[in-house]
């Protein structure tokens, strides 16, 4: 058994500054010269910019958000000379080759926020014990921070115990998982190529302490989507019908879209997070956005819902003479574990104490960008698994209660460190 | 001054035995036998079938209504030789030819009743009376009873004093006003074409007892529409995903149709009265028709009504993968009265006692295809105009209590004759 | 092994022949007398009427229905004193007791058709080979034709083979499926209240010939619901202010029930099955009645479904200024095999040359009110089995193109035959 | 006849000026300090602040906005001691008595721009002469510019003109016209208690170059709304059945009040001019917020429009479990012009050459807050009239291409003149 626990401060206090210091996916260049700074520090080779993230690749970037993350980086004291190596790209990859033969093992966190503004009540512990997020409207709701904080436990834990491994580890800090947009590009830039394992893991979800589910189910494939209306128009007390109504298409899209048919195979999903329309109170709404997304349990399933969202908004378009554009802005896959893997995170659950390994089928029901970093190795014959790491939580991922069992994080290093040992010892 | 007194009896007790047997659209074959018959008897010559319809331009004509009805003329009696005159064609028009030279005057009467179940309360005169409507489902709800039995009155007087007249007159008894599709066959049937002058009126509507409107305005131009979606049944449970839903694309086409935007320049309207969607509750509705009506000030603004509609028919067909179709079932347009027959009409109320003529714009508000019959006049240099003939109400028109103050029926009479008198006297 | 190839043709004559005349669920009179005068000859006791349905428990009843399936059942020359035995319930109950010791097994077969229009196209076998539905509009397009076949037939194999079994047999015909209307009422009047073991099966779904799913899941609890919304007609062109329009409450409640959201903890389901609104075409429509159903994965998240839809129907009252009312017409609720009974059917198929027991979970993905039924025996501490037997099928259940392979049947009655076996002897 | 043509420069070289800085309503801190200017220059007392607004009838007065009109102002170098004058509420009041007996007389002038990108194509002559808007998604595209303007040379040529008038002059400029939300204030500040006439004027509308409507109607009622619907968030994958979706609350919503019927007695709009709605991609949406507004042909029709969409909005947030409010945000009301000033206005027209002055009733067809100062004047037997100066226009009122023919003007002012002559000469 691998005692952890000397990390048990640093996963904590890492965890609690990252919390107060959300940033949106893309917009992570303060968060990524922290990790930097740490891997460092560790002893790591920090691949970054585009060695890490093809840009052709890149899903739902919003040039803006870069540029207020890029602005926030300099207030912060982030170095030109650093921001200069990430080239306009968030996210690094740490790597440390042991100089044994063995096999190649990358791991991944993500490290982004949701825009969330959190809760300041008294019952909400970073609340309650001051390290609540000093950014309103964002907050790290989904437990990246304590994803990023593993990240970083863990690559100290390898590195102080590097001289009792083999092969070769990468370890992943991923950009913009919400939104399922960051693993795209990150996969494009080939930095998995020669990996010959890969694993990655999600904080709480369905999960309680002291339970890992190693085998979950219902990676729901998805597809985020950006549509416009465009209308033409008019004063809507003088001339109404010589209007175009971009709001009436878009509402009307709306309503059909959360209507789409489920499917008899499997389980599907639709939302429409943001809708903005209109103009002046008294002008017939000439523009509409919609960002939407769609969920499928398989591909198939996504396609059959993204193909029937296409055709309401084409329909809808017409029905109002507006003009329409859709745009993609970002996508997940759906991931079966190889068999080899789950015996792997059994056996390391199974080694730390008053942890259970749930190998019955239990259900993600969401989606996950890792499967495309997933799907990119096992493409090349690697191996691939995910992990749900259980944690009790007082409220929902992306509420502005959320919140993890902070117990949950030296069990989680432990068995990341007994996974690691078992493929890389 | 003119004295009608003589057919107060007749007006009622035809009234009211219409009221009893109301018969739809292109089915009034009962009625149409009663109508004959009395024009007969008073003399006229009386033309049937495609004498007075042009079956080529009928609208609106259902199959099984025109079968319902000739199986209820047989049951009620009707002459197997008087239905082969009628060759399936409902109203008729009685000819009477003074001999001397004169102008020829068109008058017409509508004969149909509309979908409503008569109220049974006992504040509803027909009901306390004894004469409410035999035919659950139907009534004569909008007057057309007591326009038939004011036609027949004024046949009668007509026949009574032709003596004194001059000229030709032609009484037409229009079947199928209600969704304004009976007109377009008989205006195209030729029978006005030689008409110099016509006369329509309708009771009740915005004009009291005692008033008569000789100059309305606001006969919404309209188009009657029947809609079908054809889409394809799926199992509701097993795989909803298979269907293409007809009902989505039909309530989504009703809820845009209703919000299709005011026009700036005048009145809209837009109606869709019956919608019948779907088959069994566990299978995705495959069939769905709407029976709808668009409305419009004038011919311009009902063309962006229906062209409105259209899109958006269309669009909802895309949406939701169905099929669609789109028939004519119904039309009228707009009327301006010339100004020899409105003065000619204020004339004929100011010498009955107790009448005001209402020259002021008095907006009609609805549709009447006897703007069909006024346009087709006015098309080769006639005079036409349609009055509105006050008669206090207690509830709307097409609702289950409407009902007329039938003292107006006398008054109704003395006008006609006095208009007929200053015409062809 | 049992050899059960004696029932083969009569196998196939009952099912084509029941195919050319469905009946609707509580109108199959004409269906029971044919089963009764069958079990009668083969030696049963027969229940009919209060005995084996109870009126109070019955749902979605239409007396029309009812009405038209008497006067059917009287053309086909059923007897009065059938029809009084029937007592204006459809169904029967067979029972056997083989006067020995022994459990008391009850089966059960479903009669009632579908509301669908049969395929004429030669493509479909049973218009080529003349056994097409005599009765347009209705047609088994569910297999309940090939159930109440087999049902006989089993019926005919256990009458010839009494002497080798103990216990007793109860045969439970079942009406109105469709709807899952019939077996609250069958479940209520005490027809299984003394049964240790029940079976039912279906034809078809999710199996394919020669699989026999005999641990099926995903039997979606369900309600079925019949909502009517009752507003104000007014003249849509004079007064359409005046309208509480009903239509606009069912399409507006229609587009948003579809959307009611996914549940993450399982499946859903949700369809309006039938629309009908509205009177005239210028009337602002002031009735709407609205055929649906939910369905959810577990009896919480059919309530989930039940209540969000019930805020929708009342939200849209509001909005619209219609009065609602909600009426319960059905109801099936989930099931879960007992495992002593899924062994007897493991062992029952393994006894059929060619045919495969499938004890991996399949999903059904509908509802079925068999399901009322076992509830029923489960809840006296009797064990209860639905399987489904496998049969190629060229298109989906309740289409036009519906049939199955008829070599499905004679193994289906061996299985049938084996798991009686197992059961009683 | 009045020669006014010393103005010309004037009211081309303000209207240009003003044009290239549109200012938002209760942001026109930079124009009232120009306005403010321009009087004194000429000799007016200038009332500001509380003594022309009444705070607390402020409507849609957004704190966000005024700051930004401030912090613009200041920019502008407009000195703290005018701003303080202003004291937060832009708009100003120019007095001058003649010190003779005789009537007062006010007159409106609205200085506010709308949300309008401006075309910067070259057929567009703001674009092309260089006095386009300087400030993107502003624009005077209804012509407050000119109004201003000559509202300036007005007052211009009056004070040149004292000696030769009676009586008192009042010299109102209004802010926030647009979304009738300034006049309220200034109606409630009493500024207008004292007057015995009141005049306001938009100019081209319906009306060409060389055109006066001197008795306009279809001055709408009008009430702007803001509503907010709040739900609950929750994660669109892994539950959404737990959030209470604002989103579909309000295009249900949206959908519903496009709908509401037309009414029977005269001209309705309704418009959603803004809707934002949603927080992140996969975030059930919890708050939505619409700008809109309906408006009526009288004070009962908008009363039907607005219960009509209050019931919609409540409806839909039981539908959807949210919370809602609704917030009025301005409103005017409908207008007769009185006689008296009918004829002031139609000689006044009649004096200027070239000038037509239409006494027949024109369809204003909007919504104009100068009824509620009219309204005023009226409610304490002062006499009140509004006028639409006519003149051509390339493209619709709050297009991006608006303009006016400048022309226009000219003659402008010299009806203004005469009629101010007529009144307290």
């Amino acid at each position: 058994m691998t005692c952890t626990c000397a990390y048990h401060d640093q996963l904590i206090e890492i965890r609690r500054h990252l919390h107060t210091m959300p940033e949106e996916g893309w917009s992570e260049f303060t968060t990524t010269a922290f990790i930097v700074g740490k891997l460092r520090e560790y002893g790591y080779e920090v691949l970054l910019g585009k060695k890490v993230i093809n840009p052709d690749n890149c899903l739902g970037r919003n040039l803006k958000v870069v540029e207020a993350g890029l602005k926030l980086a300099r207030e912060n004291g982030v170095s030109e000379e650093l921001l200069a190596e990430m080239d306009g790209l968030t996210g690094c990859v740490g790597v440390m080759d042991t100089g044994r033969p063995g096999p190649t093992l990358a791991i991944r966190f993500d490290i982004d926020c949701v825009p969330v503004t959190e809760s300041t009540e008294d019952c909400h512990i970073p609340a309650r014990e001051g390290f609540i997020s000093k950014r309103p409207g964002l907050m790290h709701a989904c437990g990246h921070d304590a994803h990023t904080s593993t990240g970083l436990a863990v690559a100290h834990w390898f590195a102080d115990n590097v001289d009792q491994m083999n092969g070769k580890i990468k370890i992943l800090f991923q950009p913009a998982e919400e939104g399922v947009r960051g693993a795209a590009g990150m996969a494009a830039s080939g930095i998995l190529d020669d990996a010959d394992y890969f694993l990655g893991a999600h904080i709480a979800m369905m999960c309680k302490s002291g339970e890992v589910s190693v085998n979950p189910y219902g990676f729901l494939c998805t597809t985020k989507l950006d549509v416009t209306y465009t209308g033409r128009p008019a004063h809507a007390g003088v001339e109404p019908n010589a209007g175009h109504n971009a709001m009436a298409a878009a509402c009307n899209a709306f309503v059909q879209l959360l209507g789409i048919a489920r499917h008899g195979s499997g389980m599907t999903r639709i939302n429409v997070g943001q809708l903005v329309a209109g103009e002046g109170r008294n002008v017939i709404p000439s523009h509409a956005v919609m960002k939407m997304e769609v969920r499928g349990e398989t591909g198939e399933i996504n396609q059959y819902m993204y193909d029937s969202a296409v055709n309401i908004i084409k329909g809808c378009a017409l029905s109002q003479n507006c003009e329409y554009t859709i745009e993609k802005m970002g996508e997940a896959v759906d991931l079966t574990n190889d068999p080899e893997l789950v015996k792997v995170l059994t056996e390391a659950v199974g080694n730390v104490e008053g942890m259970t390994a749930r190998q019955d089928p239990m259900n993600f029901g969401g989606s996950e960008d890792a499967t495309i970093l997933a799907r990119r190795v096992q493409a090349h014959g690697g191996k691939a698994a995910f992990f749900v790491l259980g944690a009790d939580r007082p409220s929902g991922h992306h509420t502005a209660k959320f919140d993890i069992d902070e117990k949950a994080l030296d069990k989680g290093l432990a068995v990341w460190a007994n996974a690691i040992k078992l493929i890389l010892k």
